[in-house]
């Protein structure tokens, strides 16, 4: 306790260069970042241990600003703290190939540690990195080497309050006793339409407090700094719940409009912002100043945190000569390389083998590899039994309270909750020592659309286990069977969407999947039983497109992934009895990683000379890049036993071969040119 | 009050036939309807009013099953009560072209009002049913004619009580203060996981509490009928605040496996299920029996069904004579048909006229038509000054007791809601007397894709007014700029989406999406000014696709969309001038709306002998069906001035010339046909 002048002097510097550089740019949000200086001042600077000489440093504590519009008051307190941030990257806001972007992007900016901005992502991201700091803890931490007990701290506003993803993750928490978890809610009552009581006027305090949360509420936010430390102090001191503190504040504290929507998302008129700084007792004709006390106080603080790590480093140092294969596992997690030799973990297929549905090969593979890989975390929202995501024995990720699972359990129940759960994979990637896998209805990937394009934008290494892929689940019909979902994805820059024909190519896709560091992965997997193919490999797979059936002088190529490969495979024989054409199958279970392929070997697998034709059941979009003419499902599937319905739409051997022989009847003359050679190169 | 035998035989009856259908088709969930039978008959019989024999009286009271995979308790009921669903589709049930799919279908069975399965989703369309109940009755009632009085009854399980989306709708239902909606929570602890325990262990009455719902708690809704029938009653009398019940059930009551996950999503075993009727007095070897009383009590509710809608019938007709224009346009309405000559008020741009933001042609749309267009309601997910969705003197749709509207409003604040306004507004137009028509920015339809997917698939006249619709929108950067947007919606199937280049092609993008009565539209809309073309006119726009700029002996076709038609306007004359070459440009506003025109049509768009360019700034998947070569952006964007990040993804003229360049030289001395010559149809 006890706050003088400097501080209040730190508070109105972060307010001033959120003032600036939001002029500069003639964009961005004030209005947050001047509400919220003061408990961003008493947080950061009494509570938070980090070190910005090493944003990496594995036990600091997390901040996640859940209402990243209001990033530049992160932008400021990085740059106050001493992390890679400097004056100029703030005079740089929202400027082009800056790292002061218009919201927070984590593999950009030093300190950032989750992509915000879309609303409710980062407080499932913060409820993410607080699921992970336990489970860690659990696993790592001995008696006498509390290796890991950092908190995750989380700032939201209305928007998240008001936001579905952030309910599903709160209610999670709750559920979780999440102790490590403090949330700040900004009850400043604004939002972009005006006053929030046009469209908000729950009681959030008691809505938390029915999801298991601690509440607490501070009613002057804009000068209360004791009642603020104080409820942050009583938060950490609750270790069986989340905790929310619910902090009334004045957006664009200081402004002529505070308190008003005109401070949320415009820059201050420059008159306003020289009556805030006059106010502010500040020079009211110069910009980006920092006095050096404040300067002097923040890296007082950092090297406070410097130090932490320095004796977490010692600490680290007799932990792993008592526990050395635990410190080794550690520190491999940490550098993201997997275990040696975990791959020959691998199931491996052979084409005598049963066919097999590719959720059950896919829970084969878990199956063999999750003890090789011990940062694996599965999961599933309430389709466990369906997603097949988890392997014998394992143990729940729970409250050991509730008696049905404890912290080092690596099964989540996510519940019924799609977006929340991917967004909280987010979070638990972000961590850096676990490789998070959860699973739902491909369908139900699209719930959580806005979390996966986050998983791609910010680099995590996230895996969606989406089964029940196409029509082939049958019953569940139309609002269940996806037709737009996988082109939806393949043209999510940085995913790969995985569509395996076989348990070898299931194999393959968890390959990638584990080894792409900073790529997600979404696995579409079927339903129904498909037989093992003859050249599928491991080997062949991981180059995202082979040559199932090679034939010569072939006069078409069936490019297909997933359950019609091997439809596809059966079409060879009806086109060569019944129309003496031969045909040759590539499988292509990945597109994007076909995309990475030298264009020789691409070439070698879609030729020159003659048509290809894709076969896939759901929407045709896309395919025109990998093949001449498309076979697909561009309306909504039906309800009924798999192969009625594949009937149906005709996705059977001699509904193929009419496409086919169509297609070959089309090009008769011509020696087409394979998609792959294209006039310009695609921007990357 | 009073129950006898007759009404437990009933309650067995809809028990027993949901077992029998579920194994007869080996596949379903018998669990729901066993444990929601008693509810479902005291509200059908004692509660609600509705005609089988016309299944649109307009004020029926509205029943949704928002466990939609329980739908064999639907099917029971509407085959039972006398709706067209016959024994015979009962026993059709989940297979391919039957009317009784894995999960109700709006389009398909008489008395299904909305699509559901997808969890929340139900609960959050019942909200929206009652918002357009709320809306038409203060619009059309008048003393001593209250034509619009219905109730809205939803079920929802514990997956429902788990989804963002509906945690989104509840709190604006209780914000909206809707009096005539009364949802029924089942709750009986079992989810696919199994016990809820695993991952839902919060308090749902105080949450909804929290979101101002009155609620109250049934405790043996297995057995306590008048338990039931009081709740509801007091619910009804509840007017200022929408009801929630919870009512305690035993899953699959009766079965061997009651009250466990075994009985949720599996067909009973053949000897449960002759236990079961032995215990419930059926016949043990016989299936889907009705006792000829149980048809009788629910034939004679439905007489009282229609004599009520005869009793409506007369009351309208006096209303007709008493206030003869509002009968009329309210008979207008339920036809579907837009008013006569509104078209007229369809603004029109002249080429001179200055550039502006299509999201401002959107805003001077609405200002033009919304008079004409009564029933258009409009709204926006806390984005009003964004999206400009509000005409000036709007009226906020609003509990009058707030003070800030009424319910005659036709301006609905969302909030930060973009799933719950997609799922809410698929209620409002399933209603039938309203077009609804809310914004968001496109990235952020994204979050609502579980929703806009049901717009697609149950046939809703919904509007997505989508602005900020790529890297144009500059600084809020790459969090915020769609790139995979447009391709996922393009392949929903009945779903337009819109992209205008200009002022008329707004207004087209809106004509279309107002006279297609069933078919959704995402209109994506510019933050940055465009110019207004030169033939750019609502009749060429209302084609989807046509030559903005046409030219004799072109060597190259420019595709386009957006933003970027005037830049490829602009590239005319670089290429003319720096390159020699001769370019016509395209725009296609409209994908699937260009793919119903005629195919010789078509091919004078985008004609055989030379070779498309098309130029987006978004992913290029799908642009081949429609070019041969593609521009675009296959990345993430960047943050900055929108001209900047134009630049720097060079979609400029130079930009644009590169790669046409490069497209001509590379199809040099080939006659390449026209990408809308296909060797064969799509199936549709």
């Amino acid at each position: 306790m006890g706050y003088s002048d400097v501080d209040w002097k730190a508070i109105n510097t972060i307010r001033l260069l959120a003032v600036d550089a939001t002029i500069k740019a003639n964009s961005g949000h004030p209005g947050a970042p001047m509400g919220m200086a003061p408990v961003a001042h008493v947080l950061w600077n009494k509570f938070m241990t980090f070190n910005p000489k090493n944003p990496q440093y594995i036990n600091r504590d997390r901040f996640v600003l859940s209402n990243g519009h209001g990033c530049m008051l992160q932008y400021a307190l990085l740059h106050l703290f001493g992390y890679g941030v400097s004056m100029d990257d703030l005079k740089h806001f929202r400027q082009v190939d800056s790292i002061t972007p218009g919201h927070p992007e984590a593999h950009d900016t030093p300190g950032i540690e989750v992509t915000t901005g879309p609303l409710g992502q980062g407080f499932s991201n913060a409820v993410g990195l607080a699921i992970a700091q336990a489970h860690t803890g659990a696993v790592f931490n001995k008696p006498g080497y509390d290796l890991i007990n950092n908190y995750t701290y989380c700032f939201f506003g209305d928007g998240c309050a008001m936001e579905g993803v952030a309910s599903e993750a709160a209610s999670t928490a709750g559920h979780l006793q999440l102790g490590n978890l403090i949330c700040i809610y900004d009850d400043n009552h604004i939002s972009i339409d005006g006053d929030t009581k046009v469209a908000f006027t729950e009681d959030v305090v008691k809505r938390f407090e029915a999801y298991g949360w601690h509440v607490q509420h501070v009613k002057d936010g804009d000068h209360d700094l004791e009642g603020i430390e104080a409820a942050i102090k009583k938060a950490q001191e609750v270790k069986d719940k989340p905790s929310m503190i619910k902090l009334t504040t004045t957006i664009g504290f200081g402004s002529k409009l505070q308190g008003t929507g005109g401070v949320h998302g415009n820059p201050l008129k420059v008159d306003d912002a020289k009556q805030v700084k006059q106010k502010f007792g500040f020079n009211p004709e110069e910009s980006f100043v920092v006095p050096q006390e404040v300067y002097d106080l923040y890296h007082k603080h950092s090297a406070e945190g410097a130090a932490a790590e320095q004796a977490w480093n010692d600490l680290f140092k007799r932990y792993s000569s008592e526990f050395p294969e635990l410190a080794k596992d550690f520190s491999r997690r940490l550098s993201r390389k997997l275990p040696e030799g975990w791959e020959k973990t691998l199931p491996v297929w052979k084409p005598t083998d049963p066919a097999e549905a590719t959720r059950k090969t896919s829970e084969k593979v878990l199956e063999s590899i999750h003890e090789a890989v011990p940062e694996l975390l599965s999961g599933s929202a309430d389709l466990t039994g369906s997603n097949n995501t988890r392997w014998k024995n394992a143990v729940d990720f729970q409250p050991p309270s509730l008696g049905i699972g404890d912290w080092s359990g690596r099964y989540l129940r996510y519940g019924v909750r799609e977006h929340g759960m991917a967004a909280i994979m987010n979070g638990i990637s972000a961590y850096g020592t676990l490789i998070p896998a959860g699973g739902t209805f491909l369908n139900f990937v699209s719930y959580a659309a806005g979390a996966v394009r986050l998983s791609s934008l910010s680099h995590q290494r996230v895996i969606y286990v989406a089964t029940h892929d196409s029509i082939g689940l049958g019953e569940d019909g139309p609002t269940h069977q996806p037709i737009e979902t996988l082109v939806h994805f393949r043209a999510l820059p940085n995913m790969m969407v995985w569509r395996p024909a076989d348990g070898n190519e299931t194999s393959a896709a968890y390959y990638m999947a584990l080894t792409s560091t900073s790529t997600p992965s979404i696995l579409a997997l079927t339903r129904q039983n498909l037989p093992q193919l003859e050249n599928s490999t491991i080997e062949n797979a991981i180059k995202g497109g082979y040559v199932a059936v090679e034939a010569q002088n072939a006069d078409i190529t069936l490019v297909s992934t997933g359950s019609e490969v091997g439809i596809c495979v059966d079409t060879i024989k009806v086109l060569k009895d019944q129309h003496g054409l031969t045909a040759r199958v590539v499988s292509m279970p990945c597109t994007e990683v076909f995309d990475a392929q030298p264009k020789d070997y691409q070439l070698k697998v879609i030729p020159d000379g003659i048509p290809a034709l894709s076969v896939e059941v759901m929407s045709t979009l896309g395919w025109e890049k990998y093949s001449h003419e498309q076979f697909g499902l561009n309306r909504f599937g039906a309800s009924g036993p798999y192969k009625e319905v594949y009937k149906k739409f005709e996705f059977t051997p001699e509904g193929i071969a009419k496409r086919a022989v169509a297609t070959v009847e089309f090009y008769k003359g011509t020696k087409p040119r394979s998609p792959i050679n294209r006039a310009f190169q695609q921007l990357i």
